[in-house]
């Protein structure tokens, strides 16, 4: 194999869920393909190392120093949602009517990983909090074990401040089979069970 | 969404088996990288843009005129491996133990995608022929309808030039089950079926 496609391979294979042999069937795939394609990828990649970076208000990604959600003034800057990525924020966008603002944690607290409060934007959280004004906050994270972690640890700053505190509700997911649902899912759904009018 | 990820988003899910989901992960994925993993991507991908082209002897790809397999004296000139596609000769140099030349033709005969023997590297073929010294030739075209018929055309081209003409043989694959093979490959292997010593 040559130089510039193992290359190619070794830099595919390190994308997540991408082995050796798709990497190897994708860069046979971009050879077959008119070199402008190739480079276009090549293109959008170096673009995005250069153009994108964190929002100094929320933490989304943005190619401008304040994003557009956060320079948004039709917005309700009383509502905040607070998520671990920026990949939660575009899915809630597109799935949801949600006009409030955001705030991207970068991830959630881990202390086996290293990861505690400081390796996470609560220095912009608590900024916010100190700038008054805040309705209510949005607790969405992953509903995993440090994603709950996260939530109680943030949950514990806004104590005391008047400020209503919110989660994203668990049940049953929608299109799911009772036969296949975890045990944890159906007991939270069975005791946040909702009246049928 | 930004321009810049929404851009790598769409060049991404271009790629075979890759929908515009499992390219918004990925690129979400790329974002939380250190910016020179990325970089080295998209060098990667340039890389083989510049450098990677066809062998001017056999067709396969190289990032020289002459590639290293045909520039190398202790291969066998007069056994030639014809095969569709430059990933076929990896696979073969990997798992067996071949120590001849290759042919790549760059496609099958396919007359409903209009691709006719002009379209593929059968100009190479024939001053193949011409120079004289072949042995034998191995068509190694896929067993399918299109690799078929590309073999019938090669071994008419070939037909009374006193050069041997095998193929690869069908039959079983190694770790399969005989309750899913299907039936054409079954009566292949029954047909050809060998002497157990």
């Amino acid at each position: 194999m040559v130089g510039a496609i193992d290359e190619l391979i070794t830099e595919l294979a390190r994308l997540p869920g991408i082995g050796r042999k798709t990497a190897q069937r994708l860069t046979f795939h971009l050879l077959q393909q008119p070199s402008d394609q190739v480079s276009r990828l090549a293109a959008a990649l170096t673009g995005v190392v250069e153009r994108v970076r964190p929002c100094g208000e929320c933490g989304n990604l943005s190619e401008v120093e304040q994003c557009g959600i956060c320079s948004d003034p039709t917005r309700d800057g009383a509502l905040l949602c607070i998520v671990e990525e920026p990949s939660t924020v575009s899915v809630v966008e597109k799935a949801t009517s949600f006009r409030g603002r955001y705030l991207v944690l970068g991830g959630r607290l881990s202390p086996i990983d290293g990861i505690g409060p400081e390796q996470l934007r609560m220095g912009l959280l608590r900024r916010r909090i100190e700038a008054g004004g805040l309705r209510e906050v949005i607790l969405a994270t992953n509903p995993s074990l440090e994603g709950e972690a996260t939530s109680t640890y943030i949950q514990q700053l806004l104590a005391g401040k008047g400020i209503r505190v919110t989660r994203l509700a668990r049940g049953l997911p929608v299109g799911g089979d009772l036969e296949y649902v975890d045990g944890v899912t159906l007991s939270h759904a069975l005791q946040a069970r909702q009246e049928v009018s």
